[in-house]
Parts: C-alpha cells; sequence; structure tokens
C-alpha cells in the first residue's frame, strides 16, 4: 500500500476549493485567484483524478458565448494535457444577488425561471466536459423569515425545478445522475432540506427518483450536530449514494470546509472504512479550502493533506480488519441466533410463536458488549498503537 | 374564539408527561407517581381530548396476565367515565437494561426477537384501547462506538423489525397508522433516523411505505439546530404528517421537553399556522412534562399553559390572515409571471423558450421583498401591539 | 409611555450596521453602501441618539492625512446638525489581510506593532469625535492550528496591547472607558477570549483592570448557546457593563447578527428588563444588519424595528412589575429566614450553629415554587394576552 | 516512556465515575452499584493515585454519626492498603430534591442555609481523608425560567457561601485550594457560571479570590461549543489551574462523559501538551463514565483507556516537539521583531515612534505562516505516521 495518491484513488477537487482567495465575512481576500489551467497541472502533479465546477468557476457570469467557446476550449486542452476528467458539474445559484431569497425557491417568478435557463446552460457545459454527475447544492434555497409563509409552495417550486431539469437532462441524452446536496443552514438562516434525510425523503416525492440521489457533505452533516458516517450509511443503505464531499468540521458552528481529518480523526476514519467497504465508486471528492491564513503553498499543503489522510486511514482500515483483538471484540459483540432470527421473517404462525417465547431477560441485561474496550483499541489503532 | 380548551381542539398529552416524576440524570423524584385514572380526570377536567400511553405507562413491566387484564379494564372504565380517547399507543424499549444496545437494533438477535415480542404485546394493548396511530421513537437505535460496525445491518434490522410489525398489524386487522419519531441524541450518542428527513427517507424503503408516517417532535429536530416549522413543512408536503408531538427546547442541547411555547414563541407560532392551515386533523400532542422544580399543582399549570399558548397562537394567525398591513407586505413579496411559470412546464419547446429568455438582472437584484418589515410586522403582533 | 423612540432612549447604531453591503461568504453584496453623513441624516430622523464607528467606516484604508481631516470634518458637521453622538469607537482589525492571524495576537511581531499603530490612530479619531467608550472586539485574535503553540503566548501578548493602549489613552487625556466584546468562533476557528466571562476574568490580569469592562453582545454569547440575559447579569453583578451590543441569534450557528427580538423574544425581554432595572445608562446599541434580502427600504424598517420592539418590551416590563397574579407568583417564590440568612454571615459562632442545625427536609422537598405558572404567565404578557 | 500508568502520573479517578451504574433519563441501572473500598482496590492495580469522591459516594444522605464514623474508617484503611491518595473532596448538591432549584442560589433561604451546612460536613470529611483541593460544581445553581427575577441575588448568595466556605475551612485549618468547575447547562436549563471563563471573572469578586481556582472540564467547555485547550490556557495563564476533568464529548449535546480521548483526539493532544508542558503538577483527574451499554468488566476497560490514552498522547508530545519538520515549521511560523517589541511597551516615546513607523503592509499580507502544513504534520504524528 503506498501513501501517494494514484489515478485509481479517483481523488478529485472543485476548482473552487484550491481556487478559494481566503474571503471570510470580515475580511478580503488574500490570496489571488488560480487560472483553472494552473489548477488543473498543480492538482494533475499531486495524483489528483479530476476536478469538478460551477459554471463560473470555468465561465465568468455575463461572458459572451464566443467567450465561453474559448474558455472552454483552453480547458479541454488542459484536461486532455493533464489526464484530469471533469467528474461533476453544477451550477453557482448563490453568489449573483438575483439570487438573494433563493433560485428554484424564489417567491419571484422570474428568479425561478432565470435558475432554470442559467441551469440548463450550466448542464450544457457540464455534458460538453463529459461530467457524469450533476449536483444540486441548494445554498440560497432557505429563508430567515418564515412570515413570508412559502414553505410548502417553496417545495413545490423545488421538485417542478428538479423535474424540468432531470426532464431537459433526459432529453438531451446528457445521462446526469443527479446528486442533491443537503446542508442545514448559511447564508441562510434554514436551508431548505437541510440533512442527508432530508434529501432522501424529498427524491421520492420527484418524477424520477431513480435519476436522483445524494451528495452528502461530512461538514454539512456535521454543523447541525450529526455524524457524518450515520448519514453515509443511511445513503448507502438507500442505494443513493452518487457522490461525496469530504472535508471537516467543528460541530453547530460555522462552515469552516476544513481539511479533511483536520478536526474528527475518528469520524474521518469511519467514513473511509464505509467509503472503501460498501463498494461505492465514484470519486472521492475533497469540497474544502485552505485556511485564509495561507498564501499558495498552503493551499497545495492543503490538497496534499486531504489525500494523504485518505490514504493514512484506508491503511488502517486494512489494519482494523485484520487485527486479532479487533476481530474478537468485534465476533463477542454480536449475537446470532438462527431460530429467533427465522422468526423474525413475519408470518402468522412466526409471530404467535415470538408472541410466546420466553427470554432469559435477566441475562440479556447483564451482558456486556464489550464497546469501550473496542472503542478504545480503535484509538490506539488510530494513534498507531496497534 | 376561546381561549378555554375544547374537545375539538383535539389536546391530547402522554400520560408519562404529567406523570412525569421529575427525575434527571443529576438528580432522583421530586413528585409522586401519578395514577393513570387520575391523570385522566385531571386532563377531562381541563379540556383535553385524549391520552398516549407507552405500555408499561399503564402496565408495568413484568405483570402477569391477571393484573394486566384488571389494570386495563380500570383504565377503560376510567376512559368512558372521563369520554377521553386514547389517540396513540407506544412501546417503551428503552427503561429496561436489556434495551441498552438497542432494541430492534441491537447487535444481539435475542434482543430484537424480545423487542418485537414486546411491541407485538403493545400493540394489542393499543388496539383494545382503540388507538389509531402507532408511534416508533428508537430512542434507544443508536450508537456510540462505530467500530461496532452495526450501521449498515442495523438500518436493515430496523427495516425488518418495521416490516414484521406492519405485517402484523395488518393480519391482525388494527389498522394502525404507523408514525416514526426521530431524534438526534440522548439517551444514545447518536440516534439512527435522526431527523424527519431521515425517516422521510427511510419510509420509502419499508414494504408498506403507505402505511408510515411521521410523528415529529418539535424539541427533537430543535437538538439538532434545525427548523421545527421547516421539518413540519416537508413532513406536509410529502403527505405524510400522521401525528406531531409538541413542546420545546433551546437548540443544541440536552433534551428538555418544555412547555409548548416556553422558548420559541415565534417558531412556535408558524408551527400552529402550518398545523391549522394544513388541514391536519390528528391529534395536537403535547410530550413535554413540567420542571423538576415543580409540585403537583406545577405539573397542572404546565399542562394549562400548552393548551392556552397554542390557543392563544391560533388567534394569532387568525388576526395575521386579516392584518391589512401584513396582507399587503405578502402581496408584494411575491411575483407571479403567467408566461414564465408556464415555460417552467417542460417541453423541449419550453426548455428553448427558457433558455433564450433575456431577463431584466439588475432589476431583480435590486428588488427588495420587504422582508424585514413582514417579520416586524409578525413580531409585533406576537407581541399583541397589532 | 411612547413607542416612537426619543433621545433619552440612548439608541445607537453602528455605522457599518446601516451601511451593510449584504455580502456574505456565499454572495456578492446586494446594496450600494451609505454615505456616513447620509446615514446620520436617516438615523436622526428615526429618533436614534447616536453612532459608533470603526476607524474605517469613516476614513477609508491608506487615506492621507489631508483626506482623513477633510472626511472627519466633514462628519463633525453632520454631527452638528443632526445633533447625533459619536458614543462608541472602535478599530478595524480584521477586514485588511495583514490580519488574517491576528492583530495584537499575531505570531509576527510586525503585525503586532502595525496594530497598535492603528489602533492608537483609530483612538484619535475616536477622542476627536467625542467617543467616550473605546471597544475591542478581537475578531481575529483567535486560531484554527493549536499547533502553533501560541496560546499562552497569545494572551500575553493581548494583554500588552490592552496595557499599552490603556497607558497611551490615558496619556493622551483620552479618557476612554475601555470595553471588552467576546465572541467564540467565526471568522476564526476559536476566538480568544470567547465568552462575557472570559473577558471578566482577563480584565483582572490587566495594569489597570479599573479602565476595562465590557460590550457584551447578545448574539455572540447565544452562538456558544448561552443565555444573554445571564451573562449580562454577571457583566452587572462585576460593575462591568459598560457598552451593550442588542440584536438577536440562533443557537449554535454562524453569525446571523439579526433584528433585535427577531429570534428569541422572552431573551430579548429579560434582557431590556436588566438594562432598565439595573441603572445601566449607557446607550442601547445595536449591532445587527438588514438580511442581506433587503434593499435600502428594507434597512430603515430594520433600523425602525430594533427600536421599536426595545420599547413594546419596556412596557411589558412596566406591565410585569404591575401585573398583580406576577406579583404573587414572584411573592410566593422567594422564602426568607432572617434568623438563618444572618447565619449565613461567617462567625466560628455561626458555623456551629448552622452545622447543628435541624432543616425539615421533606418540606423543602416538596415545596413546589410555581415556576412553570410564573412562566406561563411570563408568555401570556409577552403575547399581549395580560 | 512507558505505558503503564505510574504513580508519578498522578492519576486520579472520582468514586462515581467506576461506580456510576449506567442510570440516564431514560433509562434504568444497568450495573450494580461498587464498594467504594472494591473500587480503590481496583484502581490501585491499575496504577492509578488516588480518588475523588463526594460526600454521599462515601457516606449516604442521612446516615447516622456512628455509621458515618465506621464507613470513613474502613475507608481510612483501604486507602491505606492501597496507597491511594484522596486528592480532592466535593458536596453532593444535586441529588436530592432539596436542591431542586439550588442550593446555594436557592430562591428558599433555608435551602441555601442547609446547602452551607452539608458542605461544611463534607469538608470535615474530606479535610479527614486528607484531600488539598476542595471543588465547587453548581450543578444545580442555574435556572430554568428568568422570570424568576433572582440573576442577580444568585450570583450575590454564591458568593456569600463561597466567601463563607473559605472563611470556615480557614477558620478550622483545613487549608483547601478550592476549585470551580463550571458547567454550561444540564441539568438546569442555564446553570450560573457557565464557562472557565465566568468562574475566572466571578473569584475576583471574592473576599479571598486566592485560595480559589479553576476544575475546567473537557466535557463542560466542549458542550458549550469551546475549545478546551483555549479554555485550560487561560486558566493557566491567569494561574487559576487548581484542579482538572479530563473527559470527552460531542458539541452542542448533553453531557456525555466519555472515556478520555474517545472523540476528539487532537483536542486531546493539546490538552496533555499544555498540562505536561505548564509545570502543572496536580492530578489528572478523569470524571467520566463507562457507557452504559458496558457490565463491570467494561468500566474497568474504560478506566485502563483514560491512562493509557493519556500515556499514548504523552509520548506524542515528545515527538512532536523532537519531530525536525515540526520544529522548522514552528520555527517558520513566529517572526520576532526585537526593535518593534521594545516599541510595545508603552511610553510616550515609543507610542510616537509606533505611530510614525512605515510597515510593509503588501509584504505582511502575503506571507503564509504554513499553518496548514504544521496541522497536517500534527495529524501525521497523531496517527503515527511521523
Amino acid at each position: 500500500m503506498t501513501r501517494t495518491p494514484q489515478k485509481s484513488d479517483k481523488f478529485t477537487f472543485g476548482l473552487w476549493t484550491v481556487g478559494n482567495v481566503g474571503r471570510d465575512p470580515f475580511g478580503e481576500p488574500t490570496r489571488a485567484a488560480l487560472d483553472p489551467t494552473y489548477s488543473l497541472q498543480q492538482l494533475a502533479e499531486r495524483g489528483a483524478y479530476g476536478v469538478s465546477l460551477h459554471d463560473n468557476d470555468l465561465v465568468p457570469q455575463g461572458a459572451s458565448a464566443q467567450e465561453r467557446d474559448r474558455i472552454v476550449g483552453t480547458f479541454k486542452r488542459a484536461l486532455a494535457d493533464t489526464g484530469l476528467k471533469v467528474t461533476m458539474a453544477t451550477t453557482n445559484l448563490f453568489t449573483d444577488p438575483v439570487f438573494k431569497d433563493g433560485a428554484f425557491t424564489s417567491a419571484d417568478a422570474r428568479v425561478r425561471a432565470y435558475a432554470l435557463q442559467k441551469t440548463m446552460r450550466a448542464m450544457d457545459l457540464g455534458a460538453e466536459l463529459g461530467a457524469e454527475v450533476y449536483v444540486f447544492w441548494g445554498g440560497r434555497e432557505g429563508a430567515e423569515v418564515d412570515a413570508g409563509g412559502k414553505l410548502l409552495d417553496a417545495l413545490g417550486w423545488f421538485r417542478d425545478a428538479l423535474n424540468f431539469l432531470a426532464a431537459y437532462s433526459e432529453s438531451q441524452g446528457y445521462g446526469f445522475r443527479f446528486a442533491l446536496e443537503p446542508k442545514p443552514n448559511e447564508p441562510r438562516g434554514d436551508i431548505f432540506l437541510p440533512t442527508v434525510g432530508s434529501a432522501l425523503g424529498f427524491i421520492t416525492t420527484l418524477e424520477r427518483p431513480e435519476l436522483f440521489g445524494l451528495n452528502p457533505e461530512f461538514a454539512h452533516e456535521t454543523m447541525a450536530g450529526l455524524s457524518f458516517p450515520h448519514a453515509l450509511a443511511q445513503a448507502l443503505d438507500a442505494g443513493k449514494l452518487f457522490h461525496v464531499d469530504l472535508n471537516d468540521q467543528k460541530m453547530s458552528r460555522f462552515d469552516q470546509d476544513l481539511r479533511f481529518g483536520a478536526e474528527n480523526l475518528k469520524a474521518a476514519f469511519f467514513t473511509v472504512m464505509l467509503l472503501e467497504e460498501s463498494g461505492y465508486d465514484g470519486p472521492k471528492h475533497f469540497d474544502a479550502h485552505a485556511l485564509r491564513t495561507e498564501d499558495e503553498a498552503g493551499v497545495w499543503a492543503f490538497a496534499e493533506g486531504c489525500m494523504k489522510t485518505y490514504l493514512l486511514l484506508k491503511e488502517k482500515v486494512e489494519r482494523f480488519k485484520e487485527d486479532p483483538d479487533i476481530k474478537a471484540a468485534l465476533e463477542a459483540y454480536r449475537v446470532r441466533d438462527e431460530r429467533l432470527e427465522a422468526l423474525g421473517r413475519f408470518s402468522p404462525e412466526n409471530a404467535e410463536a415470538l408472541k410466546a417465547e420466553a427470554f432469559d431477560l435477566p441475562a440479556l441485561r447483564t451482558r456486556g458488549p464489550g464497546l469501550e474496550r473496542l472503542d478504545q483499541l480503535t484509538v490506539e489503532l488510530l494513534l498507531g498503537a496497534r
């Protein structure tokens, strides 16, 4: 096993992540913007597999068709030169003040229509660049003022937009798989579809639910004080893990977008375990950025760190599976009982039999599952002490 | 409009809510337990419509069949005497140490089987008492130690159990509608199906999704720093609001179960607005308890306060709809455009037309939606100043 | 009692609050900047008492001495014309990238020196404009990376800077009272002196503690999930409430800076009660801004709303004190016992007597303090129902 | 360096920690209580240095003087046999319903008096057992209902009580150092003195501030979303670290009291670094408990895990100091400038010189501090990869 990123690791970065200029609500940019082509070269040198982008990460808002084509042409050549893929595309529906009160869920029908237009064009771009996954992050789809009375309408408008855009993709033969990216709040007071679960629930109300899945983000679930591995597991259980955003974050805070593994090493470890063992074979996408304190060297230290920490944790996943003490603890943790498990498949007879079953409750109450020990073994494994 | 609770308000209380003895993790009970029959009388006098219960709120764990029947008989007579209904029933799968590592999601097959047995029996009880809604709150379905490796299995076990129990209910002709009650954490480190959205997503993976809906709780969403009105709206949008738990809570805290309206008056107001205007006609169920500081007089002050605050907020919902300044602000907030809205229904032609549309972006960017004023008008309405 | 702001209410606004252009981490400005003179006129018309400012709210970074004097001259004439006062001044030590890793606590000695220079000049400006309170908000004084190892040094550097600047003020005869403004996080991962308590603790380590007090901000304590009224009470108890920042915020979230009373009406009510009843006679300073959705009309709706809600709550404080049911409940809540209270003043004899005292514990355990009822009465008062 | 606990490590445990029976707000005990003498033996075998206790951990509430003396005698012999010390004592002012609305801050003067009595007796016990530090954790000193109007009075009553008890200790010659233990909430809605800072601020208002310091707890600061290493640094900076409570916790959650290092490995690492490098030589006190899922074997796995993780992190602190890449990164991070640092010591001349200084702002703005790299090196060190 190597700690040097390989193409086969499928590590990808948003252009906006390494290109982040270090602006925050209280301060001006601390770094210059990076030319997308330059970012491709730098990422390729470091072993990345591909990039993702918003329409305006590449083509500035308001560019003419000619400019757009020139920029896209240059970028496609750079992709060819570097061997990087565009693995995911998405729309910037949040920077322009036009979207200040939402895009697909704006109370202004003109804004909703414009959001459709902008997204169709961005989908055209994504398809041209070969992206297979199209992400919807509804960063402005939310509200601070519930008195506006649009809570139910907004969900309807959102659904109409997603149905429209899925039909557009199909009609154009783009073949996109769509991935919803939930976030609980910031920049809006409350964002619609705040958690992985909300998005899973919403998908079932769409016309073509099979085209839609999730792009869960580590930091976003964590902002809501929820466990990212648990959210990831639910997305996997539902067959809906279409993409994943890896980064880090303290709980119940502003959106920090820290380097993967920078904060919650244990949760990062279980995240890697789920991704590696579930058969997920999409990109491992880092959606984060260097701290605002950093210069360009810090940007590349950040990018390298994301990948290296992933690989280190992947090594530990292997070791976890082989550690004899851990194996024994895991085995002891689970109690099988074939007879009772068989009764758990419903039939009237099984139900009657289960109702009549006598359980040794005192024994069940006092049995120790050994979880403190198992957890401590895991900590020691993470610390490199086993 | 009256501020005295009427049967038609359908206010209900869990037996465990008024019966709460004021124990907490750091202190012993401060109040005596209440006899269920006595609670019925007290609640009936105060205008409640019904009660809900866990199996063990009425029948102690380990009671013989004879005792059980005697207790149930007494309780049914008290229901008849007071005219109260049992509107919801549920299972206590959390107090007994047997469930310390989960019930339906225990890693021990014997515990999972016992949880099925206990729930079938509790469903028999609920059906006998006339309950129409059966709630699943998976308070122990969770984990502190993800190293146990059961995240995906647990969701499968949970699904198997719900499928089994729905089939049992149908086979017995109980006709229950099942309501899942999400909670993010406490007593477990992380609880499976932590938010309203998670439960909505999970339901679609069940065999009989039409039998399952939600029992969203104000405090539980709030513990995750999420907006309860937003969660309620998603449950309504999905046609899945089967029951509702009203109470209050500070964000990102331990489970407080405060009196409805005790903390977030604005969110309580929008909650009442959604319930009253959505056509929801189930019970308004208060799942909270008097502060541990209180004696029995405090318990009834608590119960009366829940209902009175609901009725006061319902009055304000009426006033909100009639206030001319608010009406004007709401009207100004929404911009319709029939032509663009028509283009938003997908056809290849509409898509082309939308892509070619010229939008007056500067106008859309600078338009003020008037939300600060609308929100301030709402605050003044809540304060009784309009 | 009037709901129209009067000079005697001492309502003040930061120039940066009404001047906020609606930029956030994900979006560009939605409003034009306001000329400070224009803001003065608008605020004066609405009954404000004064304004506060950072150096760069008035004088752009890098302005020549001549420009600076011209700008200040114009502003002073506008102050005279409008009758507004500059009640507080402060330094912008956060926007310029030079401060990206802290100002007084930067690991770079040159940045620390520059922060002193910039603050001395800003103090000169504040003194020239007649400000009596000088605020230190250490928005960049913090860290994301504790590996830098500066935690203890940073507190030392911070102390050195405050000691230097207090000495400077005294040497210039400015007579400033200094007010520290704590904040837990954002824009830094963790900010030094995160809560009101931290600042109170830190002041006692300064050379001239009597010159330093607090500028507690409602939203900042709330971001840490703490009660603002409780923090305010501790500042008052310590005799350290030198200034106050009123606004609103959901708990455990990004910095929202909402209109006063927009979120937590009950906490706002107790805040007003403490300010009105404690003898605090400084400015009631609104440090918030209109939602990013708003145009200029929304800005003034925001400013008017802050003041009106304060006045409405002040009315309710009066009513609270006069309501007979509330008075009775408050009286019943407190139990005096002069003999025992006297024994609570230490002497060896009192200690012996107290140790020998026999208490009627069963009675103390079962006594109900009536807090549910008192709280419900308060809610009804807030809702205008009593 | 050894990973086996030594007496010189000064690891201590509360009797209530290993003795925790696994009760929580929703469930009954899962383990039997441990006899204190048995706990001493078990802890001694595992290398602990001492124990701490509440009065009622040893002597049941309501025991006669005779019983008390018998119990204490047995316990003292067990201390002598095992060589363990009682390093800290404290009072249980939270379990008995008498304290339901506070002890020193109850609105009932009789409860306040009884709290003094109980604490004096517990101090007598602590002194008899040789404890040098006496802890005040005001778990019930708080409020859910601020309408009670006692915020300012409560701080006064709290101060009176602490002054009384310090005088009592001195008059008895006990020589206790008092350590305040802050907590933000739970079991009360809001607890007075919620953070380390609050306690530091409060101490300065006491009659004998030199006798009072802090007992900061990892989990308690973390519940408020604050950084424990930052809080620890402020306590150290103020010379007030009298004791420390080590455990773990997810942010913005109910009180979890997890095994040290179970959740936040990085924060635990910086905690150990501060304790080891600051000259702190008090006990390293683990205030946590085994998960409720566990049997007695889990309890000892928990206790061993706390100590082992501390020792592993202490090894890593050594390695951190010696790692050449880390040393270089740390050196590069700090920029000294003796001339400017000298000007930072106030004199009118230095102030003038600083005001006139010309800074190379562009250079300061673009300098990269290398924090991403330093942080990544730290993560790799923690993972055992360097």
